[in-house]
């Protein structure tokens, strides 16, 4: 990803925050996270996100994702001793479809990116509206999109470390590269 | 507390949340949980809170003080092999001002309950706006009051077992006793 892009998508996901009502610090807006997983298409398969504080023994974070993005098919696998990364969404704007193991639901609501079609295997839907919250637990395979708004998401969960997951679709580089074009 | 007491202090709560764009589900308004910590002066020692997630590995709450209303000192011990609590307070609505062991502040900002000056023993004044968050690690004293406008703080942490807290003054219960006046 080029810098001149992350910056745009970072100024995108501040205002987003702005408009609902949550406020960061000016070091963090510098630093909110642009993720294209490597596949240089943002706007159909990206997040965004600011950590607030990720420690040895928890983490909480602010996921934005623009309108019908999606954040791919991934699982957080157990690290030494560890089970893997335990996690709870809950909405804080927007909605949001996501998909986790079970009970395939038969038409889903979200729009798998195309040409990605075989990356997304789970479909059991859940949709959350603001305040509403779902806890994904450990190895369960899942991804999520936004619906035509965006959406905010909360997401408090155990220790993140986001350089293990392991995404359906071996593509994928979840660390980004960055080219300093400005 | 009287049932009665209970439920205005949960309407009031829930009412300074929707003011700060803070969504709860039906399920949710009905369980904010309202402390007085046994004082029978709720407006001046007490605290709301409305518990997200609360698994083995993390906890996540929003707290809600009403004006100048002040969280008793207190820590969290260790729990068998665990160290104990450590929480991340950030501020989402209205300030607050935390003090914490450290280096006494000269003159703070907060008003100590009158009566209560002895329980309000650590001084290191730390103030937080919206966006702002500190970290407060395992087995140090603190306590916490809004300012005039009150405060609502998003506490992300490790694992909550508030039955375990060690308040200085040791006439607080911290689970409430409900007396059923309706």
């Amino acid at each position: 990803m080029k810098r001149s892009e992350i910056k745009i998508a970072q100024q995108r996901a501040e205002q987003m925050l702005n408009a609902a009502h949550i406020q960061l610090t000016p070091e963090e807006i510098v630093r909110i996270e642009v993720a294209d997983f490597g596949l240089g298409q943002l706007e159909r398969q990206g997040l965004e996100l600011i950590t607030y504080i990720n420690t040895e023994r928890y983490c909480a974070k602010e996921l934005v994702l623009f309108p019908r993005q999606t954040c791919p098919e991934h699982l957080h696998p157990p690290i030494a001793d560890e089970p893997g990364k335990q996690e709870t969404f809950r909405c804080r704007g927007g909605h949001v479809y996501l998909y986790v193991e079970g009970e395939p639901t038969p038409v889903i609501a979200a729009m798998i990116p195309p040409g990605s079609q075989e990356y997304y295997t789970v479909r059991h839907e859940i949709v959350l509206y603001p305040g509403e919250q779902y806890t994904i637990e450990p190895g369960i395979k899942h991804w999520f999109q936004a619906g035509e708004q965006g959406a905010i998401i909360s997401e408090f969960s155990s220790t993140s470390r986001d350089e293990f997951d392991i995404f359906t679709d071996a593509h994928i580089q979840r660390m980004p590269v960055i080219h300093e074009d400005e």
